[in-house]
């Protein structure tokens, strides 16, 4: 694992080397910059996959299932808090020239690709309100703490948290008309617990990264279909959500969004 | 209990008649309504208060006694969910003249009042996303879905919904450096269910509105200090917050507030 702010020249270098390149979330700093290394790595003909380790977590695959399945019924909402309170000012992941940004460039970024994969939509508009109460430690292009809605196509809403100043939130909820799904924790190393209407969720408790590796060299090597994509494409689309959240910040304004 | 666009009326003529008021929540539909109705028992020397049942109700009391007691270090978030898919077009809950809006005088005031009584704190800003999928059910002025968020002067933020679209959503959750509450249902007949970092809420349940009742005559009779009041100057801080959620719902931009 890089900092953030090194993964574009790193995967174009992969990519002029003739490697796939595995990369770690976020796959960039913004969406130009990950769509170069989309586009490096389909020039150099290499395969570009993203360190989403959730899209190979069993209690997410079997939400992701019910939901495909219609068992939640017309979705409606999606929250997702992610966060946690950061340690030595000093890391990397306090830097903006390295990271990127803040919370958001780590955790929150958990709650924006959740809302993807839980919802199964594509978010049409973004507003979002950051706070800071330590300027000191947060300094100016490192979010401290970010609100952020969206809204879908169908009508359903999101409403999403990303902090790097409190604990205890790393919960997804997802409500339909017929039922819904907690998973409290959600993304965290946990592990992940979950119940929906039916019930407690009991698929088996894995290692992310273990799994994840072992069905990235399925898809790389034998083109297997995971079923939420985890390659540069799907890595982009967050970074233009991303792009969204700090213009919503910035502007105060609702901003439109189309990934 | 009469729509809220009647108890501007009906308390201003029950004062007149030299009577206490007990009028339910909200206490009218807007804070000039309210401000009124406070300066009318106040000419008339009679009592006014507002049916916020939960002020009475005893997991929410420990958790607010807990709060008061540092027992969660200084406050950060605080998340309100709020909301039930309604009924009946036809009743006086969807007439904007009879509601004086949708969800947000209904349900959503829950979720204002408790980030209020939660925090300790008053909102220094406001920001609020509707969304609006049935324009028949919902008509102008009649609130299906909104999303609001609040800053408080300490640095803490508030993350909340009110819909009549959505099930399962009846959820606080406050969170603080040295710990949590979750309650979930927060606010719903029930029962109250609940949790802090120290395990389970086991206070008794109650029939909300026989205790708050008998409060009331306390209050009234032997003057009585509530934990939270419930007195129409509370009753007029959670309508100035509502005013200013239609202001930002409708101009799209963060609202100041001062109540």
């Amino acid at each position: 694992m890089t900092p953030n702010g090194l993964h574009h020249d790193f995967v174009i270098r992969v990519a002029a080397a003739g490697k796939h390149a595995i990369c770690e979330k976020p796959m960039a700093v913004n969406a130009k910059e990950g769509q170069e290394m989309v586009d490096a790595c389909k020039k150099a003909n290499v395969k570009l996959l993203v360190g989403y380790r959730m899209h190979f977590e069993p209690k997410t695959l079997e939400v992701i299932r019910m939901r495909q399945n219609g068992e939640f019924g017309k979705i409606r909402f999606f929250q997702g808090q992610c966060g946690f309170t950061i340690g030595d000012p000093t890391q990397w992941r306090l830097n903006k020239k390295l990271a990127g940004g803040g919370s958001m460039m780590d955790i929150g970024i958990y709650a924006i690709n959740g809302s993807r994969y839980m919802t199964g939509e594509e978010p049409i508009w973004v507003t979002a309100q950051e706070t800071k109460t330590d300027t000191v430690k947060f300094k100016e292009g490192v979010d401290e703490t970010i609100q952020f809605q969206f809204g879908f196509p169908s009508g359903a809403v999101a409403s999403c948290l990303s902090t790097y100043n409190m604990n205890n939130l790393d919960r997804f909820f997802l409500d339909g008309e017929k039922g819904f799904a907690e998973m409290q924790p959600s993304t965290g190393y946990g592990p992940i617990k979950g119940r929906t209407h039916l019930g407690e969720l009991n698929q088996p408790v894995t290692t992310h990264q273990t799994v994840q590796m072992d069905e990235m060299c399925e898809i790389i090597f034998n083109n297997k279909k995971p079923v939420v994509p985890v390659n540069g494409e799907e890595g982009v689309k967050d970074l233009k959500i991303i792009d969204a959240i700090y213009l919503a910040v910035k502007t105060g304004k609702k901003v439109e969004v189309s990934v």
